[in-house]
């Protein structure tokens, strides 16, 4: 686990940044420092750990600057970088005001049998482990690990091997203020340093691909600790006849380009109505086009390289298993590239049908196939008929239209008349349904409960009366 | 998997009963035929789903006499048998009560951004798997099948091939009541039949030992099904100086003896306070020694035979290794074999230490190994240190005495000034600390939503204004 790993730079193909997995000696020590700092942590009490929290916040902007850089080298995008610096700020804030309303100290309450009474109390996890990718780096690596911390556990981060850049600003950050370096640390490393981390820890917050996210669990279940998986999706969207086509090509081309569709709930494929479909198509390609690369310059447009370059094969294979099948490309439709870095502009493609990859298979990069169909029901057919979960949009003339066929998707967070909403509503608490997850939300205010365990004192009141007695119980 | 099983009768030790596990192809068709029928459950509604459950129970009633007395043969108890049954009653009653409380049909609310609101829906798993064990068979079958079904799910039980005479009588409860026996059925068969019913299952609820359950646990990460498991238990009752003897003497005999100690939330240590240690050790001795056995007849006392053949030869082991190692024996201590059956006498034990098994791994037989203290830190730290965290117990003079021991105690529900209390009290959610389980709280009101998926419908407010763009979002 101690040899170097070099680490790629997305938009110039160059190796230029290398990582040093911890031995995994050095490894549980550091969770064992992290564990022995979480006694002091807990019993600090809620308002103290926002106080250092919040002072945490007031570094990162400090150090913002800096954030920004690494995060932009890392992911070969500037807008989302500095979005993802400043999520994490509100990310602070909002923890910090909902966890005192759902996490009391602990609360008393008469039961169904009159001589006992019930003190229910919450005991976090000591140590609370987060596997995190590299689509989001950073504000990913904490969606999790900053309610973790609130709910009074200690939390260590292993970011995705593909872009560490920015763990060491970050680092740098923790370490200046008392009280937190105890209880939250990175460690750099791939796969490897992932599977070892979880002997160690207590609980596992998990974002990535189903197959390590199978990985994960399973060794999770063997220590009996709670796996919280956040994997990947195929998300449909579904424009009905009476949808409004401007506002619908608009919302699905954000859905399914934005950060380069490097997202697990990208719009991935799209079901249209067959009577608005050719109007449809030619609105999405005609903005598709409009949509210009951030090349050469960061500055020049809105969509970045592909950050992953084995993730540019899978796109690559999709866009030739579809067009083998006979799909057909309207814009976009390859892989390019430019001065090392790979790129792939907004690519519409029609003709697709489900024996196709880029219909089944999650693609994570820029494609938006497109499909016809004939009846409502064959849309939500076509629209289930995955091993996914995540997310869904539909979009229609009227709400209710909308929400008849939203009931109807497997899947947890469904947007209406818009793609992609669970990223930016924070609060609706959505399980992932089948291979997209496992485990409670991660959204809305009792997702920091994941963090603990609830204990239950039954307190027989005194005094009792103690006839000896070997018989039945009262209730 | 399609070979007859003989069945021991455990007051005889006769094999006098056969089961037949289906054959895959059978229990594969069987779960299509509940998965099938749970599309019209779901859709009847929730208070006609209750009209249905509380129809059952009056059948459970008329069919009574028939359920104890296979229970009786089942387990050769007949007291808890009674008990059991009624408990089937009181749970339905329970479950109907609580379930138009906490499922809603769903619910609309605003968010943070004024344009999105949030519908909420509670989408039920399709078909539940419950995989129950032999000590308390026909309640623990039933205790998570029950607020399943009400939140709209199927469910599949396979009950423990340890006692499976119960199921034929139940079956026919079943079948007899219109629409619940298109979602509830039964399947007869030992592990194998266990773990391919994994395979056919949306979500498992496991009630046994701590091997199986961690394969159990890996089956359904593998699947990325959630899996709630009550496994076992090591359950400490801590005595201090300043309590009552008399009372927590009573007490953790109760704790420790009844249904003979084959419950999964048995007392199994005891550490009393030196000064006190001499009196309680009497005091127990006295009141274990004045149960009876229900032997020759049932009627003749209040202790069952073993049930499992198997757990016989590991409470010997136990008794062995003790006694071994310097143990004393003050009262019973012996498997004696009356009429065929395996019987275990209350068995106090004194000289004991954590370097023996009947400290450190679950006996599940009517042990009581007592073991003074001199300080209240050593005494919660003997407590804590086990692999296991299910419950516990703590008597002292004052209710304040015992909460300070109680709030160090790495488990779940913590008795206070009484034993095993988690068995009567359904109010308390709490969890499974360390190897003693996974997954949400099955006791308190909330436990309900274990079987069911939360839906986040995030509407876009219309008519939305469309210039075109691809910029940032709001929030």
């Amino acid at each position: 686990m101690s040899e170097r790993l070099g680490v790629r730079n997305p938009r110039t193909g160059q190796i230029d940044y290398w990582i040093t997995p911890p031995p995994r000696d050095k490894l549980a020590d550091v969770c064992a420092r992290l564990r022995q700092g979480q006694i002091g942590w807990r019993q600090l009490g809620l308002a103290r750990r926002i106080e250092i929290v919040q002072q945490w916040k007031e570094t990162l902007l400090v150090h913002r600057d800096e954030l920004i850089t690494a995060l932009t080298t890392d992911t070969g995008r500037r807008t989302e970088s500095v979005r993802e610096v400043d999520v994490v700020g509100s990310t602070i804030d909002r923890w910090s005001r909902i966890a005192p309303e759902v996490l009391s100290e602990g609360d008393e309450r008469a039961t169904s049998i009159p001589v006992i009474r019930v003190r229910r109390e919450f005991v976090p996890y000591s140590l609370v482990g987060v596997i995190s990718p590299w689509n989001v780096p950073l504000a990913l690596s904490l969606i999790d690990a900053i309610p973790a911390l609130l709910a009074g556990c200690a939390v260590v981060v292993k970011p995705s091997e593909v872009t560490p850049r920015f763990i060491q600003p970050l680092v740098k950050t923790i370490e200046s203020v008392w009280g937190l370096r105890e209880v939250l640390g990175y460690v750099e490393g791939a796969g490897e340093t992932g599977a070892a981390l979880i002997e160690f820890i207590d609980l596992v917050c998990f974002t990535g691909g189903v197959k390590t996210g199978r990985q994960v669990a399973e060794a999770a279940a063997r220590q009996f600790i709670p796996a919280f998986l956040e994997l990947g999706g195929k998300d449909p969207a579904v424009v009905l006849a009476s949808a409004n086509i401007e506002l619908a090509t608009s919302a699905i081309l954000w859905g399914a380009v934005s950060n380069v569709g490097q997202n697990c709930l990208s719009i991935e494929r799209i079901y249209v109505a067959e009577s608005i479909f050719d109007r449809f198509v030619e609105k999405l390609v005609d903005k598709a086009q409009r949509v210009q690369l951030a090349y050469p310059s960061l500055e020049d447009g809105r969509l970045g390289p592909i950050i992953a370059e084995r993730q540019a094969v899978i796109i690559e294979e999709h866009l030739r298993d579809a067009t083998r099948k006979g799909a057909v490309i309207h814009c976009g439709g390859s892989i390019e590239n430019l001065g090392g870095g790979l790129w792939c502009r907004p690519t519409v493609l029609t003709r697709v049908d489900h024996s196709m990859k880029v219909m089944t298979e999650e693609t994570f990069g820029p494609l938006m196939p497109v499909m016809p169909f004939s009846t409502v029901k064959e849309a939500i057919h076509l629209a289930n008929d995955t091993i996914y979960g995540l997310s869904a949009a539909v979009f229609a003339g009227s709400e209710d239209e909308a929400r008849a066929v939203a009931g109807q998707l497997d899947a947890g967070g469904i947007s209406i008349n818009d793609a992609a909403l669970t990223a930016v509503v924070h609060e609706a608490e959505k399980n992932s349904f089948k291979a997209s997850g496992l485990g409670g939300s991660r959204m809305g205010p009792s997702a920091i409960k994941r963090f603990v365990r609830q204990k239950a004192l039954l307190i027989k009141k005194e005094p009792v009366s103690d006839p000896w007695w070997f018989g039945d119980r009262e209730a």
